[in-house]
């Protein structure tokens, strides 16, 4: 397994365009992904009830298994535009289709960005027939641009596993989550790959890989109306993953984990990467639930804004999550400091690990002591940027 | 039911004090509180796993079901102390047990403030025989000052209800949730009566007035390692209201609406009081789970600090909260202002509901129109003064 330089067109067969249709004040807002044979594809979607179209009409698209494109347009979520809304997302994937000649049924379509307004659809068909013109095998960088909202940098990844029968590659771009300015985040995530596998075994594999990456990724709690990741399996490679399945999953799930990591370092407002791992827990889901109500609580984000060893915190958000556990018996440690066991914190230098805790990535490692499980869920600091951003917008 | 001046000594037969024994670097840091006579009690404490010793040890006095006073300290929280911890608060119950000449069984200890660290007990101690010298009729308010940790006023309330058997009282004192600085908050109400009432009916009332109360207040969705609601019932006013436990129960549900509102209003850095109301709703649990998760999403409450009408963050609160619900019936409301139903927003005018929004109550009003239950949740903005209280802090 070799990390690589690239994205979605990193893998054989794919090209992508990333244009400005003009929905954002500035910069590119239109990501077109294109596979050049019809592709399995694999998806998961926002548990949100209100559910945005393109994510209602993408669902249908995966549960038919074929796909061969995916567009997505940033700075409009075209969420909760009503009946009218729905059409305006039919017509984008119907562009797509009658370009690419083919049913648009096998388009994935996505948008992020503002909730409750229409989307400008004749500046998104106009879009559309421009990145069709600029498709290029090297144009995933393009793409992650245009999908990006509050993000400050685009993020990819590419990875090339090798396996007996040849060389099969996954590549993916993502968008931020942290909610967005001027309205609603939504954390999106394309992949592409050119291995041989069926819709079945990649909707699994995908599942798989998303339960300990994204799934365990936390900006602010909140899950949007607009969530996906979808991906594009078009066989180029010639290499058939089924008996290789453990293989590709360990492949994309590392791919996905660091595109996480990503997204939770490019949080809102966020001056460091925070990593949570519970240890010795009975179940992987105790451990997760448990690492995300530390990584989620207000108080614990702002002292890691403040670089405050305040593992009280940290221990009073165990205490909460539901998961069962005895306060005697567990172990937190701050950037590989222990600080709190046997019920009482240790004699640590708390003026010594503050200044560690000014470092770029912060890792919280809490041991149960209780089973043989872990989980690692990755967020960010809670800062002043954070306030400023979600709050001075006016709508 | 009127409301009257006055908090915990306001029911005939008890009396209080709140002194300084020198926990916190200034002000009172010790409050008692005692009843004449033997108090039924009843009580409700936080569910966290790392419960202080405070708590561990006052649902066996709420067990036993017989109180004569309540002891707590404020600057200490003394959580995650060990084996001497619990032993500390073993000894502030004795001390009060032998100044009163009751059993250490009969007094019920509360601690706020910092975790991790040892109490001061021979201050406490000291303090103990201070406070049982200044034991007042007027004293309520001394105590109600005395709990305070990062709350910026006191809070207290008095109800008199009158019966057809004659009228009763009901008083209590509170202090802040929103976790505190230097570490760790607590909500602390303490509430005392003149009512004659027995344990099983006291704990039932009191279980329903929570419910709709302080189970309703969330700042900053932590549940502290303190958290405590107790009752000192000691029958002075010679009016039996098991008869009248309806009625009882209203008072002493209002009551705690209003601490409960006084806390929110008092939250960490907040400028507002924000009451989330769902109507509509199947069931009570349901509608107050959805207004629960609108209440705690940073988005929300970062839009409400910018006086920002963002009915979208909300629609997306309801959206993951959980609770299943039709977003083509909905209705959200903001200051009265209907701007979103029917799946889309409203033509409200964005300009003049942000000028509306600056006022120091603000409501949302969500109509699922799906039932007929509805339930009411307090809580506050997300300013960066909650960011600075709880970054700058060092350990």
């Amino acid at each position: 397994m070799t990390w690589i330089t690239g994205s979605v067109t990193a893998p054989r067969g794919f090209r992508a365009a990333g244009v400005r249709c003009g929905i954002k004040s500035q910069g590119k807002d239109l990501a077109l992904i294109v596979s050049d044979t019809p592709a399995t594809v694999a998806g998961m979607f926002t548990t949100n009830r209100a559910a945005a179209p393109c994510v209602r009409y993408s669902r249908h698209v995966v549960e038919a298994g074929t796909a061969r494109a995916i567009i997505a347009n940033s700075g409009n979520a075209n969420a909760a535009t009503g009946e009218e809304g729905f059409m305006d997302n039919v017509r984008m994937a119907q562009k797509v289709a009658q370009l690419l000649e083919c049913p648009p049924a096998q388009v994935v379509t996505a948008s992020t960005g503002i909730i409750g307004h229409r989307l400008p659809i004749e500046k998104v068909e106009k879009g559309i027939e421009q990145a069709m013109l600029e498709l290029s095998p090297d144009g995933g960088n393009a793409a992650a641009e245009a999908i990006m909202t509050t993000d400050t940098v685009p993020k990819q990844e590419a990875i090339r596993l090798h396996l007996p029968a040849g060389a099969v590659h996954i590549g993916g771009i993502a968008k931020g989550a942290g909610m967005i300015a001027p309205n609603m985040a939504t954390m999106l995530c394309f992949l592409t790959t050119d291995a041989q596998i069926a819709a079945p075994a990649l909707q699994q594999v995908l599942k798989d890989a998303v339960e300990r990456s994204f799934h365990c990724l936390t900006i602010d709690s909140d899950t949007s109306t607009n969530d996906m990741v979808v991906i594009l399996a078009n066989g180029q490679s010639g290499v058939d993953v089924h008996r290789y399945l453990n293989d590709f999953q360990m492949a994309l799930e590392n791919l996905c984990i660091r595109l996480a990591q990503r997204i939770a370092r490019d949080g809102e407002g966020a001056t460091k990467l925070v990593e949570i791992e519970v240890r010795g827990a009975p179940t992987f889901k105790q451990a997760r639930k448990m690492a995300k109500t530390v990584a989620e609580s207000p108080l614990v984000k702002t002292a890691l804004f403040g670089n405050d060893p305040n593992w009280g915190r940290v221990l009073a958000a165990m205490g909460r999550s539901g998961v069962d556990f005895d306060p005697e018996r567990a172990q937190i440690a701050l950037q590989g400091t222990l600080v709190y066991t046997e019920g009482k914190p240790t004699a640590f230098d708390a003026r010594e690990l503050h200044e560690q805790l000014k470092a770029d990535t912060v890792t919280i490692v809490i041991d149960l002591q209780e089973g043989t499980e872990h989980a690692t869920v990755w967020t960010c600091d809670f800062s002043y940027d954070y306030v400023r951003i979600n709050a001075e917008y006016h709508t």
